[in-house]
């Protein structure tokens, strides 16, 4: 095992990585940008250094400083967290030149999966679902009549620079697809000065639904179950939980076989998910994999009760997995709530600042990730989740009522946050059910705010 | 099930009950004294009642003003916590004459087990093992020597109006016992003009260990495992752990077993706890039944994934217990501490006051029940228990490494307390071990201080 672990990351990820060092007997580094110097995870480290600017191009992305900060304090390992250098297979590679172990898979399986259609061209050739779409470029009516035919509708004509919503059309049936396909590709050109057009399966109203994955360095790979992340605003998830609450055990079994295969295709080390798209009758697309731990990683550990930084670290110190699939049950249901500083009536505008007063809720199945304090001045530089408020209850309903009075219990002051935005998701009788989509926020706009 | 409970307390057992009740959608109305306007549990509250002066006589053991608080709220059920009203038979009868249910079991059965001669009498009719020891007052060194042979030595010798140390003696061999009984009979009359002697068994350097229950009012009764609550100072418990390290499985089930057969001789109702003294052979005996709720009720919750509380409420309501013993498992290991405003290099000397600053421990496998916040005025009033931090570990091993962790990011100001204390608990070898007794912190009073 490590006796130090460098940490490059920041906030409530880099706090809760310590804090698995520091459960596991190892010693722990922090590295902070100017601005970071007081923040939490400099003060629960054992060690810190300051390694650049504010801005995270001169400090948390900056490599060099991170190596030198690395070699400098004798850490054998960097744990990346997510975001920031997480997913950049430069830096895995660097580490690896260094003689340093990137707590995360290996760099070619980073450079793979970060390539959206390389990691499609994978997934096809280990018979992953993914998005049924044109390979290539169409470019006459003819032939998008056919592909439309072969992938079956609803689909999207979308134009290949698009963007904005611009030079993309659903389109429901074979007689609207000439207009649409034309239309789009006037579009395109007009907007772009590129008319290239392809043509995707449309999914309506799809569930966002993802498996956690682990996989040691001996081959072994298994999955921790699916999260359900449908609860997002303009793609960044809000709320999550797990299990799905229109997951079947036939499903489960499916989505997780094929997160396995998909996790198999790249010989998969360490934590990782595999999200899919679900649509309405149940089919389930690769949508991409993520070679990192995520954000939502608790929901997954309160269901398990598998540690899945600790077991990173194992697996990065070349440990084999104890676990294998046979021993990963689901106990009771878990909710996490990401609390932002924002303000959601402003269009969510960022609210940081100082935190004049902080009051958490507690109890039983009540846990809170965070890197926070009273008197704590939240910079304006970085992203605004301030914490995770994360709960497990016996089973959905008792989860949903146990987040409700958590998040009536806390108080931040001095900043806006997103705490009333997150009650009213969960009162919210969609929500209750279980039955949203990825377009629920749009949808209840008139009630969430 | 109920509308609305009042809660007949106050601190961290109030906001614990106050929080099972919102997430079963009962209102909640807290009563409070003067001096605690301020406090967390009324705050939480639905509707808060003001019951008296600081002194608890008039507030908190106000069963008049409690009562009225009750009826003028339209409350249909008292939960009284522990401690205060929590075993008081005359409030369990007083609620029932009112037609207020009292959570917990009848007004019988909290007075019998409340008189330890009576409870004592009642488990030897039941088998269950009591500490051995003579029914009346040995009068003569003969009849001692009689009684002391017949019991088995190491014997105590012990006058009836003793205390404080005084008129006690251990006699650990025959020879000893003519010369220990002269004395403490002269000692007893000196001290307390009264020189009643009796003689029990000398359990040497025991365990506590004790048992929850849980009865409901259809004659089934179950028990969730055990915590060992050896770790005390004067009788008072400071951490708690399940399962108990020196558990083994054929004693679990006797023991269980046992605790089960003593609640079903008073048709136990409600969440209760049997006692017991173990020594080094692993011998048990009955020392008490506490007949409501115990501080140390979350390492079970934790363990067992049960909520007592909400086990207590539906109970009361009439409900059937849904789980049977098959039901109970133990998964991984939970340990409490109990962290109280007091100076433990002063005596233990409590320090009451302002809180300016609380920064609580959080992440995977941490509980926090507390009724704190900063700014909070802790009054000197009441008990000296500020927060409880109970951890879940995969392990003991686990569970106390997180422990550790937990306390050295605890942080409040303003006040003393024995977080440090705690936290040289944990570092302690023997504590490490599982091996110690309730002498533990007497025999490590060097180290710990």
């Amino acid at each position: 095992m490590f006796n130090k672990i460098l940490i490059a990351n920041r906030g409530e990820i880099a706090v809760r990585v310590i804090r698995a060092c520091r459960e596991m007997g190892i010693q722990t580094v922090a590295v902070y940008s100017d601005i970071d110097k007081n923040a939490l995870h400099v003060q629960l480290a054992d060690e810190a250094v300051c390694i650049g600017p504010a801005k995270a191009s001169g400090s948390y992305l900056n490599m060099e400083n991170i190596i030198s900060a690395t070699v400098l304090t004798g850490a054998e390992a960097i744990h990346p967290g997510f975001g920031f250098l997480s997913e950049n297979s430069k830096f895995a590679q660097m580490c690896k030149e260094c003689n340093i172990t990137f707590i995360g898979p290996d760099f070619e399986t980073i450079e793979k999966m970060g390539n959206k259609s390389k990691a499609r061209e994978i997934m096809m050739e280990s018979k992953v679902p993914v998005i049924p779409g044109t390979e290539g470029s169409v470019d006459t009516v003819q032939e998008a009549l056919q592909e439309a035919d072969e992938i079956g509708y609803p689909v999207m004509v979308k134009a290949s620079a698009g963007g904005g919503g611009r030079g993309i059309r659903i389109v429901r049936a074979k007689d609207e697809l000439k207009t649409a396909f034309e239309t789009a590709k006037a579009e395109a050109k007009g907007a772009f000065g590129d008319d290239t057009m392809y043509i995707e399966k449309f999914i309506e109203k799809p569930r966002h639904i993802e498996f956690q994955i682990l996989g040691d360095n001996y081959g072994n790979i298994i999955h921790l179950n699916e999260r359900d992340c449908s609860i997002q605003r303009r793609n960044q998830k809000v709320l999550e939980e797990a299990p799905c609450p229109i997951m079947n055990e036939e499903l489960r079994i499916k989505m997780g076989e094929t997160a396995v295969k998909a996790a198999k295709a790249v010989n998969y080390k360490g934590a990782g998910t595999i999200e899919f798209l679900v649509d309405n009758k149940f089919n389930f697309y690769f949508m991409e994999m993520n070679t990192r731990i995520q954000v939502e990683h608790p929901i997954t550990e309160m269901i398990t009760g598998v540690d899945l930084v600790k077991e990173q670290i194992k697996i990065a110190a070349d440990e084999k997995l104890e676990l294998s699939q046979e021993d990963i049950k689901i106990e009771g249901h878990s909710i996490e709530c990401r609390v932002n500083a924002e303000n959601p009536a402003k269009g969510f505008m960022p609210s940081p600042g100082k935190i004049t007063m902080v009051h958490l809720p507690g109890g039983n199945g009540i846990r809170i990730d965070s890197a926070i304090y009273q008197e704590y001045k939240l910079p304006p530089t970085y992203d605004s989740m301030v914490a995770k408020l994360i709960v497990h209850g016996k089973n959905r309903a008792e989860a949903v009522e146990k987040m409700k009075r958590a998040l009536e219990e806390f108080v931040i002051e001095g900043i806006d946050t997103n705490i009333d935005f997150q009650l009213k998701v969960l009162q919210n009788g969609t929500f209750q059910e279980g039955s949203y989509d990825t377009a629920f926020i749009q949808s209840n706009e008139n009630t969430l705010f």
